[in-house]
């Protein structure tokens, strides 16, 4: 049984370093955007059309936890954001079933749960969060702080639609989590080798 | 300027074993019940009186960081718990002067924001609380398990209220924790070595 670790993270947390740092010091996969790639190629959509999905919550009223069996699919939209997101969930599934991973983002930590990955979720004040967009160069950096703010908020809430449409739980709740670190105060780079700590035999 | 580990945590979270054990690994001073014995000594009131009034919200209707010194305290039970909270206060802030230490509860994140606390919250879920309780040989075990329920929601209900009441903050708010741990499917044993590293030099 290989060992998993899955991260949920706010907009400009630094969830995705603190993944991609984690996964090198332990030498376990890495998949976030390579997840993207692969339904892409699978579903022969164009990557950023998936992506597109990804962020958007489907258009329809019934949450998909709720007796999914039941409600049939009503528009061709809905149909393609459904069938992204078996895609998504069966790839997921695969890449954690080929090795030790990390796996960042896309309801990794619902869908995997039959597994017992170990959920780990990062956050931060909004003052740290802009902080850290404007030190990346990125599109970000011509806004205010104000549409900077509105931006990462944006962001959050379709991340949160998004996990509690296909989960049922609420986005960033900890009791969902076995850990959730607060990057406002820390340097993501000194305190994964005490993370990879809990990690190694 | 010495350490300080501050602990939130919601009761049969197993949050005071892991203080205990984390001061024990670093040899960081520990202060739990001391604070409480420390309180009785200097107001010369009984440990079980202090230890009721930390557990009971002040009988007064302005939450004390709200314009605290614009409303007289208006009942001799109000002014005892006051007394009873800014003790407790100085207490908190000499012991952390004085050595590295870790300190269990009572406000202590709060109390001691200017001195920069690494502040944990240790929580889970209800099934795991209730199992830690009846391992434990203590008044819990003659409850079932609906009472024990009960009786843990209404321990964490004053707590909640205590720590809003005097710090004007939602208690357990991931926000004002550098890192929450949930204990539900962890040996706490286990994961110090791994928290230990994070206060290493």
């Amino acid at each position: 049984m290989y060992r998993i670790i899955t991260i949920g993270r706010e907009f400009g947390s630094g969830g995705r370093e603190l993944g991609r740092r984690l996964s090198e010091k332990l030498g376990f996969a890495y998949y976030d955007q390579e997840i993207i790639s692969e339904i892409a190629r699978r579903t022969e959509l164009s990557e950023q059309y998936v992506q597109s999905v990804i962020e958007h919550q489907p258009t329809f009223s019934f949450p998909i936890h709720i007796g999914k069996s039941f409600y049939p699919a009503p528009t061709p939209v809905f149909d393609q954001s459904m069938a992204v997101y078996q895609e998504q969930a069966r790839i997921i599934e695969e890449m954690a079933l080929r090795s030790d991973c990390v796996i960042v983002g896309r309801c990794g930590d619902y869908i995997l749960k039959k597994y017992n990955p170990f959920r780990i979720f990062v956050y931060a004040d909004m003052e740290s969060k802009i902080k850290r967009c404007r030190e990346k160069a990125s599109e970000e950096e011509k806004m205010t702080d104000k549409e900077l703010k509105q931006h990462i908020l944006g962001i959050d809430k379709k991340r949160s639609k998004y996990y509690e449409f296909y989960t049922g739980h609420k986005w960033g709740d900890k009791l969902n989590f076995d850990i959730c670190i607060n990057t406002s105060r820390t340097v993501i780079k000194e305190i994964v080798p005490a993370l990879a700590k809990l990690f190694e035999e």
